[in-house]
């Protein structure tokens, strides 16, 4: 058996220029004027534009690109032996107002991997993959992840074909459009491992002066939309205490949301962001609040006990202001823990590259937590500037993209080494 | 001198199925289909109809009808002497989704009171008036209660005459256009006193069993919007203790406001009608949230003191949560008191016809707070159904309509008469 000589590998590292012309010549395909950011919704002429720079590149590295019947691309270079990959990647469809790192950087470092590995005359010993999930943003077509959720088997693809988007258009409809619906099978071959870097969409980096994020956990969510019914009545005629306001469980609720989180505490977060009033005016009192919450934790008790106080707090205070309460659930998500193997592995090679580095949970959705179904998975995080994503003005400062796309490099070396990453190691 | 023989006027009484025709009639013009209410925006084609079935109602009563030059009709029937007439009266103007007694009530009753008298062959000793003011409503043309303001001189004419309605349409082009830019002047004769027949568009009356409400005063109204700023942010990616989030100052508002309310007690009425998030998505910390607070009191330094413990309370709360606070002033009116020997007159005259009384606020504006710039004035409630108004469910019973057009008519001729109203009457 052939031995990586792993040793020999640790000068390796990326090359920080090629990778940021790679995102700008992605960011050039569907420019937002003005911005550094663009626009590719999923399955557009710009996503399979976008597809098409990807495919290119893969093959002009001698990857080998298998599409499969959703559209997601896997480009794989080959190993010293067959077998699972090491499997790295995201997705390059963005939201409407998309930044140039979200997803791209993910893929685009896998490519920058591949390419400094060839240019060493490396052979990894295990092969080494690249993913392009399809639909992964869920702002055409959602749900969202839904090509990886396809990939491990989360949704049939005869379901998925049929998803009506927002603009009318039907997900099958569109991938045949644009030439990826492919061959290749879903639910997909389970990799050996699988590593996403992305940037972290977040403050907590940035505001403790860190470089890399080791992923532990992402955070279950649970929405709900909640809507408060009461009787609508002249804001000047009404007596204080003929009145039953839905306006004011609303707020009730949303400053309740706000201690909530504090008395749970840990990775509590909670979230109004949508209120409507009806009818609306200066003059009425409304005869309707509608609202939204959204909570998040990374432990499922947890999390259910902020559900639970939370509705219970909702139906108290609308008891108290004799008005009604309906209740729709809008989307609820477990929290999915990362191989503790792969985390590690992550931490130990930022900091053996020198960077400063802390564990840390996602508090949004991304492809690995589907591939975490289907093996050992992890991520990489690096800083957002201001915390900021989905928006053109995202950013991620050159030193960093470095730092995250060297830490991906050695994570995969490791990874695709013939050496058991841990003892509990699948 | 001649007397009034007040005695033998004791037995007048109102015709209500002639009344109940009379708001039929003019029910049935911009009917709102399916309902007992109707929509006639000021200075429209339907108000023009309605203006015209008034004043051919008023002809057929041998009134003389002078219409001034903002279109305020008003009929006189002669009394024994000439001088200022004791006028009554309201509006017929409706907001888009009209009932058929808010405002209307009070102009035929007036009409219903000089048929009574006619019929009787009883002239009073002073002339009796019935006016409908232009535009109470404001649906159209804002400011509301603007005829009867021009009427008192609170608005210059040429200032009203150039207002541009929510349809464009310029104010003086369409009262030529539908024939009541009338030539008797504005400000207008002040008359001996003033007394406006409404229904109360409040729950108070019906709730306490009572007839007749004896409207001592008018509410101030304070009306302010205001807009918080802070920081849109990832729902969660964003840890509690990096938001700044507009939508948590907004609700603290809303909840402080029903306590402030609490607090002052009184007749301090405070509402938030209005409230709009920016982007106003599940996910998404709004960066922008956006509120009306409607404040009311009928003292003054008690309306000053809301105001000014709200707004302390805003930018406690905005700092508090780093965001920044913009205040908009919408609409101020002081509280107006009636004068009291009108009220004492309005109360005496439903106890002496056998009819429960209680002397309370309004909550809404109505025309006679403007005439009370111009003489004594005063109001009487009728119960509101539900404390419905501004709806084409409105509803008033034939019975309490028949009390309040009754304490009308006796009030009318009360003052009339050639007796003081009281030591104090103006």
């Amino acid at each position: 058996m052939t031995t990586v000589p792993t040793p020999s590998l640790d000068h390796l590292t990326i090359d920080i220029d090629r990778l940021q012309r790679r995102l700008a010549d992605l960011a050039a395909i569907g420019a937002i004027e003005g911005t550094e950011g663009a626009a590719r919704l999923a399955l557009t002429d710009e996503d399979k534009l976008g597809r098409d720079l990807v495919v290119a590149a893969m093959r002009e590295l001698d990857m080998t690109v298998s599409i499969d019947r959703i559209g997601n691309i896997v480009g794989t270079m080959a190993g010293q032996i067959d077998g699972p990959p090491v499997m790295c990647g995201s997705h390059i469809d963005t939201v409407r107002t998309g930044g140039r790192y979200d997803g791209n950087l993910g893929v685009l470092a896998g490519l920058e991997v591949v390419e400094v590995l060839r240019s060493a005359g490396v052979t990894p010993h295990r092969p080494i993959a690249v993913g392009v999930f399809t639909d992964e943003e869920g702002s055409r077509f959602a749900p969202d992840m839904l090509g990886s959720m396809v990939y491990v088997g989360g949704m049939a693809l005869e379901e998925a074909l049929e998803i009506v988007g927002i603009d009318g258009a039907v997900l099958g409809d569109e991938l045949d459009r644009i030439g990826y619906s492919g061959s290749s099978p879903v639910p997909g071959p389970a990799p050996h491992a699988f590593v996403e870097l992305h940037i972290e969409q977040g403050p907590v980096l940035e505001t403790e002066g860190l470089t890399i994020g080791a992923v532990e956990v992402v955070q279950g969510i649970s929405w709900h939309q909640i809507t408060i019914v009461g009787q609508s009545n002249h804001a000047g005629t009404t007596p204080m205490d003929h009145r039953r306001d839905p306006g004011l469980v609303a707020a009730s609720c949303v400053t309740f949301a706000r201690s909530l989180a504090s008395e749970i505490g840990g990775a509590q977060v909670a979230t109004v962001g949508r209120v409507e009033f009806t009818p609306n005016l200066v003059n009425v009192v409304p005869s309707r609040a509608t609202f939204t919450i959204d909570l998040r934790n990374t432990d499922e008790a947890a999390l259910q006990e902020a559900e639970r106080r939370f509705h219970a707090h909702v139906v108290e205070v609308a008891a108290a202001e004799g008005c009604t309460v309906e209740v729709e659930a809008l989307a609820r998500t477990e929290p999915v823990v990362f191989a503790p193997e792969v985390v590690d592995l992550v931490a130990e090679t930022a900091a053996r590259l020198g960077h400063s580095v802390r564990r840390l949970p996602s508090g949004a959705g991304h492809d690995a937590q589907m591939m975490a179904a289907a093996c050992p998975a992890g991520m990489i995080f690096t800083p957002s500037k201001n915390g900021l994503s989905h928006n053109p003005a995202e950013y991620t400062s050159p030193a960093d993209l470095e730092a995250g796309a060297n830490v991906l490099l050695h994570t995969l070396l490791a990874l695709a080494s013939d050496r058991p990453v841990a003892e509990g190691a699948a």
